[in-house]
């Protein structure tokens, strides 16, 4: 470690010529600004799944403050170094799943749409996370998915596809790094997939000294440095504008850096899973909604960064979804003041709807609007449709009043952001591809 | 010069141990970066009008060769240093337009949408090419829209409404900085609103000294260093794909710079204005055509700042249009192998339709494409529709082909990129704001 230090810091010194000179022709002080890179200790990796440019700038616009004459900024724009590409496998072209992205990012190698930390001949890849525990640290995820969807899989599961939620399971008590388990702390949902007839993965972990738990206030009664399973629904987490926690990412999150702090270091990754399902639903209430769970974790990891520097952290989103955009059909208008008032989901508040005596002042009631006689008899004509057509139309009314544009309710292939700080972030900066991410993480743990 | 190179040293030095420490618990790394910044002497501000951070990507996929694994970087790649918002003064809400949006880069100030050069109570404000005149460089812009549009204009003219074309034309003669002109150099089209009844505002500045051009070629005869007016068409140039000059922009840069290139050094404005058009009309086609002029033009651009490492160029949009995405409608493919043989616009194929005896057969011959006997059947049934009926179709046509996604025919709220190469580029790093990038350039030229 001391001998990387002072390594860093004889190219630290090389490059101050170069960034002070005038005759830099190209980037490459930016290229000698990369190498001044300290080797973290700790690394947590933030993927905001489906969270493409327009989502942050979304957010900054939704919680901003409509009485002051500036835009205040928000946690995303301290912290963003550049942008990475997504493209997947060329044999799936130009618009990556989230496997495919999951994978490249946690192992630093492209793959075919659907795979799960297999490369496209479908061979196992090693992850940053296996890597992470080969080198001695302790390792965990924390995700508002079922743990064994596409994003938290790719870093330990190995499978021909996303879709096999059991096998993919059985690979996180079944596959090893030097005999042990790839994660020390996995916190989520999925029960469904852990405790089943045929096999029941929750007890052989148990039986393996895990802690389990399934009601987020228990995680707080374990002692410090356990290794965790925690389970906090069948499948996925609630949306947060249903859970009983409103930060539950960063809530979470916390817990599990609590059990995974130690004296070699931690690898961790965090994932803010249902912005993607918000932008395949083209909902943008809990788009909003999901964005603030990833921003108060923000907040909380920069504060844990001041107070451990020896930490990195890395976010981004692995593709965008539903085509968002801010401002749609003509008109140069969003009005994000219409999203801050919801008491629940879209999809609770328009399942719920058929039982109300008055379902178009339900609706206003359970969004937080004042809304004309024509938009509550609007409303009210929803009532005796099936429930996914009041879902749809909750949300249209929603696009309406917002002038939110989608164009898709798959993914998209913009380019996304990078956000990056503590050590080593300068590692991040500029434009980069989803597979440099790994295997810039590699490169740390390489030094270890 | 030689004195704030000095304090640049100092700054670079103390900044050393911050980039090298284990300690920085924020962004302050960054920051100090920002700070190593070399006073440029000439400063090139290239704003692509529309260019939201889909059409970097899909310029990416656009130009990619599909023999090879990989897909190759392209000239943005290169120079990606951050992101910038964009939003108005909070008169105009969330989402900007192009007068407001270029007041903001041109002057650093926020104005209302429609604002060219005046705040947000229609007083005049300084833009940095009137301070670069006032601090002695040279000052020129190459657009390829009529030069009083809102970009050009908000550098040059104060008016409260971006639509008074005459009135801002006048502006171009009679706003002074110390007896002087505006700009030395001024290459777009325009004829129109300079030639006039009510005035010849050409005749006047060849009166004063300018050269007149109104064909690219003729720009070659002239003299090293002239002042000229080049307006080469009435209002814009014609979209690239029906340009004679397949690199017009490029061609137009390299000439501005052969007039403005001088000790003082030189403020120079390119605008690839029709990428904005393009999305309005929400033409994929001249999308891409227009995004590859710009590309040539960076290219140039990144070569001569390899010759002359004292140069700054900064690239941005003012805004993102059309709501551009990669993939639409639960498709996840993009396929712009259909763009690539276009052989004039869509709009110029979509006009001759009706004079074809075979329309299908044309267009396809036109769009470089092989198609089907339906498809053919389809694009002659188009024959006998309005003109802007069969422009709608034959782009709605390639949309599906390529499966391209739009939201709006205006504007939308999505941070754009910000790129920046060459001496004091660091200053651009990270998450900024449009006005930012007015006040570095200012700061920049404080020190002259």
């Amino acid at each position: 470690m001391m001998k990387s230090f002072t390594r860093t810091m004889l190219l630290s010194c090389a490059s101050v010529a170069l960034l002070a000179s005038c005759s830099s022709t190209d980037q490459s002080a930016l290229e000698q600004t990369k190498t001044i890179a300290t080797t973290p200790k700790n690394i947590i990796m933030v993927v905001a799944d489906g969270m493409g440019p327009a989502y942050t700038t979304a957010y900054r616009n939704y919680v901003d403050d409509p009485s002051t004459p500036e835009i205040e900024t928000v946690v995303f724009d301290d912290i963003l170094v550049g942008n990475a590409s997504t493209y997947p496998a060329k044999v799936s072209g130009y618009v990556t799943d989230s496997a495919a992205a999951a994978t490249a990012l946690a192992t630093g190698v492209k793959s075919y749409n659907g795979a799960i930390g297999v490369d496209v001949d479908k061979k196992p890849v090693t992850s940053v996370m296996h890597y992470a525990k080969e080198k001695g640290l302790r390792t965990g995820l924390a995700v508002t998915s079922q743990i064994v969807h596409a994003t938290p899989a790719s870093y330990i599961a190995h499978n021909e596809s996303r879709k096999n939620y059991n096998a993919i399971a059985e690979d996180f008590f079944d596959v090893r790094v030097n005999g042990e388990f790839v994660a020390d702390v996995m916190l989520g949902g999925g029960t469904t997939y852990f405790q089943r007839e045929d096999r029941d993965l929750l007890a052989e972990f148990v039986d393996n000294g895990y802690q389990h738990v399934s009601a987020y206030d228990d995680l707080e009664g374990l002692p410090t440095g356990s290794n965790v399973l925690g389970l906090f629904a069948p499948v996925a987490l609630p949306a947060v504008l249903d859970d009983e926690r409103k930060n539950r990412l960063q809530y979470l999150t916390q817990n599990a850096i609590k059990h995974l702090e130690n004296d070699k270091g931690f690898f961790l990754l965090v994932e803010a899973s249902q912005v993607d399902w918000a932008g395949h639903a083209n909902d943008i209430a809990s788009a909003m909604a999901e964005m603030h769970d990833l921003a108060q974790t923000m907040d909380y990891l920069r504060e844990y960064v001041a107070n451990h520097p020896d930490t990195l952290v890395v976010l981004t989103a692995d593709h965008s979804t539903g085509g968002l955009t801010i401002g749609a059909n003509g008109d140069y208008r969003w009005s994000p003041e219409h999203l801050k008032g919801l008491q629940s989901s879209v999809m609770t508040i328009a399942m719920a709807m058929p039982n109300e005596e008055k379902p178009g002042e339900y609706v206003a009631a359970k969004l937080g609007l004042n809304l004309t006689e024509a938009e509550l008899s609007t409303l009210n004509s929803l009532a005796n449709q099936d429930d996914r057509s009041r879902f749809t139309a909750v949300k249209a009314f929603l696009d309406a009043k917002t002038n939110t544009g989608w164009t898709t309710g798959g993914h998209t292939g913009v380019d996304v952001e990078v956000f990056a700080f503590g050590a080593g972030y300068t590692s991040f900066m500029g434009q980069i591809d989803n597979t440099d991410i790994a295997k810039k993480i590699f490169s740390f743990l390489d030094e270890k």
